[in-house]
């Protein structure tokens, strides 16, 4: 990690507190990539639990993937393919919950769920519960790409959200090519299964117990491992100043079958708006987390509005604090647990540059959770090599009730501009 | 109907112009029903077209629904449970696209989307692509009510969204009796199926030679009915304040299979939030029309952000012209097709009442649609039946392009307050 600084011209940062842990890094030089396109890439492979253990494996999927990202965007593709890429360096690790891998549900299957949102067309495209894919958000992708080339035959219009069985037709019919169901399990995965099995009939032999003695199921509700949560996603912004974002889900492990969470759910698993009209700022975002609480609070889209003000961090902050941990649409749940990756950029100069009369493309780059831990990646065109980073919350900081919130920024001076 | 007024304490009402016309209609007496609850709902069967033949079948579902919903609320139910009574009765109209007579996909199959909000819990129940269940609202609201009963064995986190098979299997084992597929299929959607199956070969044949003479597709755009929009919902405020929504829907004729539309979409198809904190009106949306462009205008949920302003009728104008007609998310269509029903209640006394220290329920409530028509439904359990209208668009209006907007209003004197 780099030295810390201000976060862009949004104000000094908050130092870390009880309930927000604050830092910011520096990515990248401000050395010109002659010739090359520039951009910018933040990954996360989820917000949840991350052991020591499990940290090495972890940062080395989000390195490669932001790697990905940086050679798509070096050789000028737009950031809505370029978060296709990057998602399916994450989706293929056997460590991410999401395409191989993934969280099995109550039936022993993979159903994965996973969106992409271009903030240039604002098209969207979503997978939910979809089975025998390796790579869900490839369908994603094509939905939207296929989407933008306007009505189908008859007038019909193009979907932007399958599910199911039929999403597998789909893909199938659209040229990506499937993988039998068993092979999406791996050893990890499978023993995961095996191991929650045993726990679900064990919790589930203790409450018709508890039952009998008129007891209430609640006493064995925080049992639940948050380690499963580990969803992955991606926010670009490419050389034009377009901004994409993706998002890309095995799920809860041991959902019921057909359960689809925010991954799949429009303005909760992710959300891209280039700037214009009122927006100054154009927007990605990604999340991570507990599905249900999510999609309740619309996580994606608010974060994405909060960040049209002055100052990111505290937009993002006070998010996060007042329409996730204590949104009232979730005012019933202890722990309300998630994460978001965000990137808001613009073309504004500082006053030292203006002179220069160049228009460098500032892009401000921040990751918060209230789960324990939350893997990130970023870089730019202009690193010789990605960053990553386990965030943790703070010390004696309760998972579900407080947040962790950092970034930093990154000025890319494109050769086009 | 009845004599125009004023739309309650929100200012006049703008007359008809070219873009919308305006109408207020006043719900019921003020005689207070001794002993019995109060409420109110508001229904519709669609935005589309209704043409006068189908007109009458259409006013008669929405009376039925409408009479039920009355019942129930009569009779103490919450709202929750009343908007899902009167769903059923749309639902099981074979004239409706929702539930019986739903239209079929592309594979000549039944899929159907619904969902359902409660303003007191704020909770969410969602279903999609489920095939083989007469109601699909029941299992939207059955997932609700499970969801509000804590966390499942092991601390798992009970699903609000279900699609396809898993939703079947989740209806199914939580008692709800599985229809034959076959038998929501009536003469009249089979019917529209074949017609729009040749209409379809036609379009590809032409489209084949067109690509042949190298000419684009889009010439074939317009020849989408719009008729198979009728989507059904309601929304509802009981005699404790407390509003919720509902949603069911078909989906699009000859859509794909595994396709979800607004209806089972957080704050898409439907949406009800009780008063609270900043929010001085309780508000509860329900929408139809074309469910791409619903989703992606999340236009339930801006209709209820937006009911927070004085003067509904203005609020609603404005959001159905710039965050749907002019939506920038829809910036490519040509046509934006749809229609909401809303409503929005607060325990405000007028001047004239405020010495008699009672305190009625003022509700207020509208229905705007930018096709060609709406067919829609209203009582108060003052009112001793059900009135309904169809909707239609000013003369010389181009559906997709402005709107109708109308409403009225009703004070409810509950026994109990």
């Amino acid at each position: 990690m780099e030295a810390a600084g201000s976060l862009g011209p949004g104000g000094p940062q908050s130092p870390g507190t009880a309930e927000g842990a604050a830092s910011v890094k520096r990515s990248g030089g401000e050395a010109v990539s002659e010739g090359k396109s520039v951009g910018f890439v933040l990954v996360h492979a989820g917000a949840g639990y991350h052991s020591e253990s499990k940290a090495k494996e972890y940062k080395q999927v989000c390195k490669k993937a932001c790697q990905k990202a940086i050679e798509k965007l070096q050789a000028g593709v737009l950031a809505v393919d370029v978060v296709t890429a990057a998602l399916i360096e994450l989706e293929d690790s056997p460590f991410t919950n999401a395409g191989m891998g993934s969280n099995l549900n109550l039936s022993g299957d993979i159903e994965c769920d996973a969106s992409t949102m271009d903030g240039k067309s604002l098209n969207f495209g979503a997978v939910g519960a979809l089975r025998g894919v390796k790579n869900p958000i490839l369908v994603a992708n094509k939905l939207l790409n296929e989407a933008q080339k306007g009505k189908l035959s008859a007038g019909r219009i193009p979907p932007c959200f399958l599910v199911g069985e039929g999403a597998y037709k789909w893909a199938v019919d659209h040229g990506i090519v499937p993988c039998p169901p068993d092979m999406m399990a791996t050893k990890f995965s499978l023993s995961a299964f095996r191991k929650n099995r045993r726990k679900l009939e064990l919790a589930e032999k203790v409450e018709t117990e508890m039952i009998q003695t008129k007891k209430r199921r609640e006493v064995s509700e925080n049992t639940n491992d948050t380690a499963s949560l580990d969803t992955v996603g991606a926010v670009v912004v490419d050389h034009e100043g377009n901004v994409a974002a993706a998002v890309s889900s095995g799920g809860l492990a041991m959902k019921h079958p057909g359960r689809v969470g925010q991954a799949a759910v429009y303005g909760c698993g992710c959300w891209a708006e280039n700037t214009s009209g009122p927006n100054v700022y154009s927007t990605a975002v990604s999340t991570s987390g507990c599905g249900e609480h999510l999609v309740r609070t619309v996580l994606a889209r608010e974060c994405s509005v909060a960040l049209q003000a002055e100052d990111a961090h505290q937009a993002l902050l006070e998010t996060m604090q007042k329409k996730f941990i204590r949104s009232p649409f979730l005012a019933h749940e202890d722990t309300v647990l998630g994460g978001v990756i965000v990137l808001r950029c613009c073309k504004c100069s500082l006053e030292s540059e203006s002179s220069l009369n160049t228009q460098p493309l500032l892009v401000e780059f921040l990751w918060s959770h209230t789960t324990e831990s939350m893997c990130v990646g970023y870089m730019s065109t202009q690193d010789g090599k990605a960053k990553t980073h386990i965030s943790r919350l703070p010390p004696g900081a309760v998972a579900g009730q407080s947040l962790a919130i950092e970034g930093g920024v990154c000025r890319l001076r494109s050769p086009l501009t």
